[in-house]
């Protein structure tokens, strides 16, 4: 464990949900000191002021949005997280890591490898192809050894995280077949962001119930890519996403087909039990309990429970998690806690 | 249409959403007189002051709930609704329909033909198998010709009615392979009844998104049954039934296999335009808009839309319904309406 | 009653929550056809379209929404709704009124009398003075008669709806205090309006109760015009609107002073009984029922209860609406219903 | 600060939601030791278990619910939770301290010092009168010294915490009239409890705003107990409870009536200012910010507002807080910090 009591970070456009959650979570986190967090709609507020439920947190009271370039910010903050668009992020990372940052990027600019992919699903050219190397995909049940190295984290997708931590280690094991996978995901409204549009209205939430983005949502593009290396082999699946009237929380339900070797439940279930041995925020449940959104919102923790159907030969596996924590903010600060050397759950249980 | 201006009926087992719901449809039904109301629990209060909503129905104000047999509810009523659970509702029916009355049946009781599979999905014998010929699968959109001369109807499950009116008309024309279905549905908590039990409590749902009744729902029995004579040969499905915090309506994502034939997107909207043309509560939406429950919620209408995913092969179709209107109660009406000779939306509009 | 079977009308500014509420109740209206629903937002596209619960409806699928003079509605249509923000509306009326059309108006824009009032609290000048003296309150439950033979129908806001029905009868018999009335309400989030912005965002508004508008909320202006009327003095009042996090419904709970002559049990009860014994829509419950929103919700009824206090002397009365049908749309037709001479409750039950 | 590390607590009738989050709080406390969780219903299950959210605790996963008496209790814990029903709580308390334990209850058991009004509040004589002079009441802002030294706390309710705190600075510096105070508080729906009753169903609360318990709640007795102690003088309270469909919060709106000091708002915010200067958990809005309980809900934080209206004289004061937390289960382990030397906030931030 590192010997240097806090390290200094910041939050770059911290206006959104995610942006929120971080600040709120490195706040009381024991080793990190929050020294910046920017936002041009927001600069020259206090942080308290921007989000109430800070309030009575000194730092918050006195700390303000600020609305400085890149190298300003890697002077004063040695760990830098992005909580931007993407399109956006893209522009900061190469001035902060030349500032001798390490970036911690929430958006999907430096998730996909590949930049003709990133193009194909998100529209536009990706803006620095050559730091797609370095980034390491920040998804810490899967990637802490990288992880603890790395300069440049790009954090998994909300939805992608749900199905990439059931999923992988049952291609790993080889115990599912690859070509056959189907994740139909529920998410809470906080995935769409704080965006005033009228969708995300109250009114056009609340007892209302929808899929949406069918069939080709931008989030296949690294679950695929992971889920392809996980297989060794192209992996394409089928991923439907839909809107919930709650806040926080998606529950993913996964069709899955076993191979010969997945029909063994003892096989099963040890994939998930040594795959996870020492992952602190994954809870495999026992074969009583399935998963509720509602116990882990709030938390860093993922459930997973499976169930074997007799009649059509079928494996279901089911996952929740707070799209915002596990999802999104928590993951990038277990990512911190491991870059930097301290307890993976530092700040987060 | 009927000469006559209005049925006497009768909603035995009043108790529940169901039956509120029913009570309600009927008030206002312009060929319907409500003349008993049934509930143990309810018997003498009057329907006004259980159903608060009717408040300023006069009959709400007058009709007192009872406890009276079957015998005398045929005597009054020509045509009874069930609301009972399943396993009670089958001891009034043969003494209602021996009385004279048609029966409408919102249990499980008479859904399925093969008493075997009734004991392997209910758990117990069934209390009158020689009435299992007789009874017609309520579900308009497929059975209006033989629901217009039965004298028992059984109406069919909420999650049933969002599977079947989509996938029907594809497996009638050979469209979808009937081996590979998987129906993932969402449902809204007065889906599970009107009961005093802790997981239904507001704060047990509210926030909360989970998946239940993993791998074996009850529905399954009469899904496979409905589609089987379809597909003209045995079919088995995969269903998950999930919790939402909605009051009402079930959103069903369907994950099919498309024939040869089914892969012309032509055959696909045909099968829905002209398999529906003359069902006057199916809506299929255009290309650009997706099935979302607050549309239906209320009414009796339900609503489908598809898509192809070239990168799978796979058939998308979804629906949405209210499950207490098209899931059950309103669909029991349009029966009502059909078998006594009323136009099909009296009532329902 | 009215001869003639149908009245052609129009919605003018049909973009928000009261005008899809408007058009809902209009398509099923007995006696109402409608001709011209505007909006420039949604010019060119069917009713259906834009307001998917309608979808079935034969008129709102060739309907289409224009965007035409109020000279040329005029000329198509008898009765015209507005369904505009205030300060605009004041300008489709004259024109209107001018072409011999009925105007129904549910802005704000007539419901002052006092071109003054109107600029304190809406912080301009009136755009029409002249025609100020002209429109009638549409608060039938009170000026049923005036509505009758108006041409110009003011109709009443939600919280002033919620809580003029309640209280006047209370005023008129000299049952209460005028200079004392506290009126608290909670709102559902509909009553917001159908606005792109920040605070009405379903995560901003779930799990979320909080008060607003204190201490002088708009609304207060046309509350205290009207109570002032029934106590025949100048009435000043405190008024706390809330927002909850329901789509629909307004909760007001009111505390009042009762006079010697308040204090006679039977003398409230008798105001609110024969006060309201001809008005359809307004339900005084029993002694052991206190209102609930959900009773109400999608109906143009109101309920009333009210309890004395021993302990401190006060009168609590409370109230429970629906916000879009009788705190604006449902109140609007039956006004419509009125002067047009059918039933009271046609369309509206 | 006390130099012992960690304090050996236990909780009883640790069922309900209060319960549940005591456990939680406690788990993560970093000066307590869980040694022991009581229940029948649940005796033998695990803690993690039968509360998922804890289920990646260590202590959580081995600790079991037991049903041992009181003696055995006092024997293993030092400082004991009663999280029980009034009037079963009593029974528990005396045996706990003859065992050296000191006791933190809850329920309502000792919160009214007069048996007597204990007796026409909750309709039972109190089990334990001559415990009554000791107990001291839990409210940390207003008898922080006391707490010190107690052996036996009476943790406040819900709704009294919410109106304790912005009143009683106002009445101890005479800002406010005492006699003309109304109380109006909308609770979510945890406040109800865990109980499985129709009318916490989520259908029955989702879509539901609904007033209750007019006029005298059984939280008056403990309420005007308190204000009349601040006033120096016998204190009667209008108060209504609403339920409103979150899980947690409650928002309260105070109507009083400033005395002549009160009319100066510098006195008015001199009194929250200096009354709760060394209130961790108190945050005094600025005068642009109303409480939201969103910004509250999942802390142990209270927020206050207030606002003098011109127009009535009045003052109108708002507070927001989390019922289970500061209404509750994190006010009694503020208690509990207090009372074993801790700092007030450990465990709560």
């Amino acid at each position: 464990m590192k010997n240097q009591e806090r390290t200094k970070v910041a939050v770059v456009g911290a206006s959104g949900y995610t942006g929120e959650e971080l600040v709120r979570l490195l706040l009381r986190h024991p080793h990190a000191e929050l020294v910046a967090v920017t936002s041009r709609q927001f600069a020259g507020k206090a942080v308290a002021e921007v989000f109430p439920r800070t309030g009575h947190h000194s730092t918050a009271k006195t700390l303000k949005f600020s609305d400085v370039s890149p190298a300003k910010i890697a002077e004063e903050a040695e760990g830098v997280f992005l909580a931007l668009p993407h399109g956006i992020a893209v522009d900061f990372a190469a001035p902060l890591l030349n500032g001798g940052a390490r970036v911690i990027d929430l958006s999907a600019d430096f998730r996909i490898k590949d930049a003709a992919i990133y193009r194909e699903f998100y529209g536009h050219e990706h803006g620095a192809p050559n730091l797609l190397s370095d980034a390491i995909y920040g998804l810490p049940e899967i990637y802490r050894d990288k992880i603890r190295e790395a300069r440049l984290i790009a954090c998994p997708g909300c939805y992608p995280t749900s199905i990439l931590i059931p999923v992988i280690p049952l291609l790993r094991k080889e115990l599912i077949e690859p070509g056959n996978i189907i994740a139909n995901s529920l998410s809470g409204v906080s995935g769409a962001g704080r965006k005033a549009e009228l969708d995300y209205l109250f009114v056009e939430c609340n007892e209302s119930v929808r899929p949406y983005g069918v069939p080709k949502h931008r989030h296949l593009a690294e679950i695929e890519q992971e889920l392809s290396v996980a297989a060794e082999r192209a992996v394409t699946i089928q991923f439907t996403p839909h809107l919930v009237p709650v806040n926080r929380g998606i529950l993913t339900t996964l069709y899955l087909t076993p191979t010969v070797l997945g029909q063994d439940p003892k096989r099963i279930d040890a994939a998930f039990r040594e795959g996870y041995a020492n992952a602190p925020f994954v809870r495999v449940l026992d074969d009583k309990t399935l998963p509720d959104t509602k116990n882990v919102s709030g938390s860093n923790f993922i459930e997973i429970a499976w169930r074997h159907d007799p009649r059509t030969g079928r494996l279901i596996v089911m996952s929740a998690e707070d799209n915002l924590v596990k999802g999104a903010s928590g993951q990038a600060i277990q990512c911190f806690n491991i870059l930097s050397g301290y307890e993976e759950t530092a700040g987060l249980l």
